[in-house]
């Protein structure tokens, strides 16, 4: 199969931003533009919940226009969080058939700019039929997989903190993340309750943000680098959108599944994967995919982060840009965030977070796993 | 290249249903199961603007789920009304790329449950920062398009009107339409103004209908059929989404350079089209799309159906399903809806509308033409 390339990665500063979500955009991409002249891009597919957060869709047009690329293709593709990856994937399938040569995946979020208050929009992502009219918000979904996981295996409050004191500590050294302070498990045990038992710091934050990859055939490029990371797996699985129709709700079927997927497109295994970026929306999550994506064994997640065995260093290092959670959680942007963490993972750019990896996976999912997508990628 | 082929294709009755958007997808699905086992499918592709129709998102999710086909890769693809040709361009993108062997792509839309005084959330398909404040509602952009083509080109509203009587007739005969009722150019005339100079008559209606085709590659497009559509063209162009930051208003650029390409990419001139569906969301675009297309001259558009020239059994038939006029316009549907068409005409189960024609052209857009999408299919 003709595989394609992630030739140039950019990324914004992500956080609470004063500029427009184009002039964000702008931001990242002006990154890539140091490797590919925007003369070659083809195609522009971007992520984005605009919707929910700008009362704007046609967003397709709209980043083709900001970045002067009309009039060439471009769309906009959704699943919620999930978005940013399905951006990625959208330009894989576009180089691998042909069609394009040089397609640039965006993704993008301005979420600050409305208050926080408006809780209903958001609920868009949650099934009509069956949970908004409960009033059943997303942080309520995952604080139900939180207490039944607990209730399973035996994890603690304190076990969900790890996660969050190992993601502020990676992004210290993230110069772009939206937080830059360590946390305890004590802090995190403290701080406020969202919907229990996650409390304020084992939630990702409302941030605003841009992340770009240009993906090339390998004839384009060959123009751009002698070493571009190779995209050996581009997957995508679906679970009920509702997590009241799912038969285990600490099960994310559709991780596991793209995951498996994933693992079966590049012909490796987990243990072949020497770092992750994956989406650890709240804590929970991030110990749910340690499980799913063949990391730990099933009810035994947690463990791994009590061990140390995901910081930099550990034995699988597991957001080293900080994730979601430190990171930052701009939207539709997330998915293309992990993915400029990987690239600079792959390629050695990654500073004090390096961890020498030569063999990287990305997690994106959306509506609280409903949507997932897998990508690995290596050098 | 590798081609792609479509091997089925279903539609649901269109016009004002009391079903929900997830049972009408089902009755266009079924159609296409009495050629395809669903088993089969591996991904799904959704055209649909439910967050303005339904506060919705995350509808790949919700249509795989509907249809059975959990697990499989499902997502969303959005341009506003040019979302459902969108979701064929991803399908024709994942077959080529080897990725997946048969794809299926969705254009849904429950139009008719939201109160039609509600435009303030249709308005998300224009500029937020150039149009959206401003008032300016979609009806009034094609007024300003039609006036100005009006004075510049001597064409009249009775020229307009013909494009809707044509239509209204050719829906006479299409049993899933909207609207079966013939209108005159003076009943058009005196319909009542949406935005002068365009009126109820000049105007698609509000629809809730579904449509869906299945992809194929080539070699498992034999398993079903020995005639199957081959797409010998999906193309995509921008151009910018306010209006006023375009140099000609009358003059649909994206459409013309989707066109372009897929002339380009299928070695065919315009003169090889043999019947098309085209986006006359309102009549005068019709009239511009006859110009993009080449099928005639700039300026002069209006002229070919004065003469007949796009009626059922004139040199270039236009819109024989009764175009999104009769037929109707489900907006995420609508893209599909026409594809629906072509595979019947290709195919010859048009019956009465049946041309004969063995090449044909679909074109659909989004935001007053800022996305055009185009494809050439054949048999």
């Amino acid at each position: 199969m003709v595989l394609a390339y992630i030739v140039a990665a950019g990324m914004s500063k992500i956080g609470r931003r004063e500029e427009s979500s184009r002039e964000i955009v702008a931001e990242a991409f002006e990154e890539v533009t140091t490797v590919v002249d925007p003369r070659d891009i083809e195609a522009v597919y971007v992520g984005v919940q605009s919707e929910v957060y700008e009362h704007q869709i046609m967003y397709g047009a709209l980043v083709a226009e900001a970045l002067g690329l009309l009039p060439r293709e471009a769309y906009r593709v959704e699943a919620c969080a999930a978005a940013g990856a399905l951006a990625l994937h959208t330009a894989v399938m576009a180089v691998k058939s042909g069609l394009v040569d040089v397609a640039l995946a965006v993704g993008v979020e301005k979420m600050t700019a409305k208050p926080t208050e408006v809780v209903t929009d958001a609920l868009m992502a949650a099934s009509d039929i069956v949970d908004q009219l409960s009033g059943v918000t997303i942080p309520a979904h995952y604080a139900m997989v939180a207490r039944r996981y607990m209730y399973l295996y035996g994890a603690t409050e304190e076990d969900l903190c790890e996660v969050a004191v190992k993601n502020h500590k990676h992004a210290l050294d993230n110069p772009k993340a939206h937080f830059k302070k360590a946390v305890s498990v004590e802090e995190c045990l403290k701080s406020k309750p969202v919907a229990t038992p996650l409390k304020l710091l084992d939630s990702a934050p409302i941030s605003d943000g841009a992340a770009v990859a240009v993906v090339a055939s390998e004839r384009a490029a060959r123009r751009y680098t002698d070493a571009p990371v190779k995209v050996l797996a581009s997957t995508v699985a679906t679970d009920t959108l509702s997590i009241s129709q799912r038969d285990d709700i600490v099960w994310p079927t559709a991780v596991w599944e793209a995951a498996q997927r994933a693992y079966r497109q590049a012909g490796l295994a987990p243990s072949h994967i020497q770092v992750a970026e994956v989406h650890d929306a709240f804590t929970i999550n991030e110990i749910l995919m340690y499980e799913a994506l063949g990391f730990a064994k099933r009810g035994e997640g947690y463990k791994l982060v009590r061990e140390g065995q995901t910081y930099i260093g550990g034995k699988i290092p597991v957001n080293p840009s900080g994730g979601l959670k430190a990171r930052g959680h701009p939207i539709g942007a997330t998915g293309l965030a992990q993915i400029y963490e990987l690239y600079l993972q792959l390629t050695g750019r990654a500073g004090r977070r390096n961890t020498g990896a030569e063999v990287a996976m990305a997690v994106n999912e959306g509506g609280v796993n409903s949507t997932a997508v897998v990508h690995i990628l290596a050098i």
